[in-house]
C-alpha cells in the first residue's frame, strides 16, 4: 500500500491514538456527532451518571502497552491504575471493575499469570473488585499479544463536583510528583536502554491520597487530571479550552528528576508531553493552596508536590509557560504521533 | 516455532476462546484463583452489584468479529447488542455503556464512521447512551483491523431474581427463536460463500421482549440466558452444573430454519453449538409456561419461542437430548476451537 498524503486522510494514523490534537478533532467532530450524550461531550476522563439518586464515575481504558513487561509494573498494574485514577479524578471512590481481554494465540500462560498476579495485587492496593470479565482469543499474528480493557464504576463523594470545565480565574494549578517517569521506563524497555539511575514507571493507583484529599478540600477543589497520554501539556491544554481560561505555568516549579531530564535531552523528548500514571493535576481555590500542598507532601507518592502555576483571568483557552530562561512561550497540545503503545 | 504438545499446554490457544470447556478450566481454575470476588465466581453474563441499596448490572465483552460486516450486522451493532443483552440476562434494565475502541493504523475512517452509525442506531434501538469512551492506536500489522470493547449497566427490575444456578427441577425450558443465524452469517461472509435462503445474523438488542417479559412474569422467571459464544450446548450445560440439575431437551422442538439446517449439513457444524447473538433461553416455572410462549410469539422478533425442554429432579449438571429419532445422547459442553472471531 503506498503511503501518500490524500490516501492517510482517509485512514487512521497513530496520531489519532496519541492524545494530542488529531485525537481531539476524531473525537469532537465525528464521534460526537453520533454519540450525542451530554456525558459523553464532557469529555472528562470519566462519565458522571445518576442512577436512583446515586451519583456514579464510569470510566473505561483499554490496554495496549509495549513491551507489557517494563520497570515499575506491567500492562496489568498499568489497567487496573488506569481506570481507578480515571474514576478517582471524576471526584469517586472507584469500588467495581471489569476486565476484558483480548489475547493473541501462542500467548504465554506463565505470562497470563504474571499479569493476573499484578491486576490482583493493583486491586487490592486500590481496593476494588473484579466483578466481571471477557476473554477473546485472536490467530497467531492477528494482534501484537495481549491488551486489557477495564471499566470502573465509582461513587462519586458526597458534596464533590469536579471536572476539566470547573477550573476559574485565581487558581492554583498544582502536580502531585515528578512527571515523565512512566513515559521514558517504557520507551527504554521497548528500545533495550540501559537507563543510568534506574527510571521506574510511576504507575499506581491514586486512592490513598485522593480520596481524603477531597474530604478534607471539599468544593476547594475543581479540577482533578492524571496526564496521561499527552502529559501535562494535553490535560492543561483540555482543561484551559474546556473552562475557558488560560493557564500560566513556570517550568521551575516543575518537578523533574534528573533522570528524566537527562534522557529527554539524550532523546530529545519533551517532559511536559510524556505521559505520568500515577501522578495527578489538582486545581483548587488559591486560598487552600499552602494546606494542600503540606497535606499532599505528608504522602510518600506526593512528597514532590509543587504548585506549577495559575488560572488566569483571560479566556482564550491557552497554556502559558514561563521558562527556565524567563521567556514565555505558548505550551501547545500535542500534535502528530508522540509515544505509540505507552498506556 | 513447532507446536509440539508440550509447548501448547503452555499457551493460549483459540480454544481458550471458544466459550467451551477449556475457557471454563482456564477461568474457573486460574483467573477465579487470582480475583477472589463472589460476582465475578457466579460466572453469569452479567455481576449483580449493589451501590448504595441500588441493585446494578454490570457487563463487559470486547468484540473481535472477522470479518467486521455481514449480512444482518457488523462490529459495532454486535458490541452494543452483546452488551446490552448481557445486562439484560441478568434481569436489568440496560441504561449507559462506555466504548472502548482498539483500531489498527490504516483503517479506514469511511468504515469507523460506518460503525459509528452502527452503533448510533442500536443504541437508540436499544434504549441506551455511550458516556464514556476511549479510542488507542496501534501500529500497521499490530492488530487485524479493529476491536471494540462496550461495558454495561444497567438496573436489575425490582423483585427480579435470575441467575444460572437458579434453574429448578420442573422447570420448563424455552427458547426465543430459532437457532444458529449468528454463526452461519459470518462463517459465510468470512468464507465468501453464497448462501441459498439469504441467512443474516440474528444480532439484535433484546430489551423490547425481556423487560415486558420480566415486569409481567415476575418472580416466575428463574434463568435468562442468551446463547452466544458455543451456542445453546455452552449455555445450557453452564445453567445445568450452576444450578446442580439436569435439563432435557427435545430435538424435534428446537426451532431451526431450513437454510441453516441446510448449511450445517453440508458444512457439518452442529447447530446446538452455534452462537446466536438475538435469541434468549428462558428457564421458568412451569406453571407459566403456555401463557408465556403465547406472550413472547406475540412479538415479531419472537414469534418461534419455543418450549424445547425441562429440568429434571437428577442433579448430575448434564444435558440429555432426545434426537430426531427418540434416541438420547448427551449434548456436551463445546470441545476444542469452534468457530474463531465470530463475535
Amino acid at each position: 500500500m503506498s503511503n501518500t498524503p490524500f490516501q492517510n486522510k482517509n485512514r487512521i494514523t497513530l496520531a489519532h491514538g496519541s492524545g494530542g490534537a488529531l485525537m481531539q478533532d476524531l473525537i469532537q467532530e465525528e464521534f460526537l456527532r453520533y454519540l450525542k450524550s451530554p456525558e459523553l461531550a464532557n469529555l472528562d476522563d470519566a462519565a458522571e451518571i445518576t442512577v436512583n439518586n446515586t451519583r456514579l464515575a464510569f470510566s473505561t481504558d483499554t490496554f495496549v502497552v509495549k513491551p507489557i513487561f517494563f520497570k515499575g509494573g506491567d500492562i496489568g498494574s498499568l489497567a487496573v491504575s488506569g481506570t481507578v485514577n480515571d474514576v478517582l479524578m471524576k471526584g469517586a471512590r472507584p469500588l467495581y471493575l471489569s476486565l476484558g481481554f483480548v489475547i493473541e494465540e501462542g500467548f504465554l500462560l506463565s505470562d497470563l499469570y504474571r499479569i493476573m498476579e499484578s491486576i490482583h495485587r493493583t486491586c487490592a492496593e486500590a481496593d476494588v473488585s473484579v466483578v466481571t470479565g471477557d476473554t477473546k482469543v485472536v490467530g497467531k499474528g492477528e494482534l501484537d499479544g495481549i491488551c486489557i480493557n477495564t471499566t470502573g464504576i465509582g461513587t462519586i463523594l458526597p458534596g464533590i463536583n469536579v471536572g476539566g470545565s470547573l477550573a476559574k480565574a485565581g487558581d492554583s494549578v498544582i502536580i502531585s510528583g515528578n512527571i515523565g517517569r512512566h513515559g521514558i521506563a517504557v520507551m527504554a524497555e521497548r528500545n533495550g536502554l540501559t537507563l543510568k539511575g534506574n527510571i521506574s514507571s510511576d504507575a499506581a493507583p491514586l486512592n490513598k491520597t485522593v480520596l481524603p484529599l477531597l474530604e478534607r478540600f471539599g468544593d476547594a477543589v475543581h479540577v482533578l487530571r492524571d496526564p496521561t497520554r499527552g502529559g501535562i501539556a494535553a490535560t492543561l491544554n483540555e482543561i484551559a479550552v474546556s473552562s475557558s481560561v488560560n493557564i500560566r505555568i513556570e517550568e521551575s516549579a516543575i518537578p523533574i528528576s534528573k533522570e528524566v531530564h537527562v534522557v529527554c535531552d539524550l532523546l530529545g523528548f519533551d517532559p511536559f508531553y510524556l505521559p505520568c500514571e500515577g501522578r495527578f493535576q489538582v486545581i483548587v481555590d488559591a486560598a487552600v493552596t499552602d494546606e494542600l500542598l503540606f497535606f499532599l507532601r505528608g504522602f510518600e507518592s506526593s512528597r514532590d508536590a509543587s504548585k506549577i502555576g495559575e488560572v488566569t483571568g483571560s479566556s482564550s483557552g491557552e497554556v502559558l509557560l514561563t521558562t527556565l530562561s524567563g521567556g514565555q512561550r505558548i505550551l501547545d497540545m500535542p500534535q502528530g504521533e508522540l509515544l505509540p503503545r505507552i498506556c
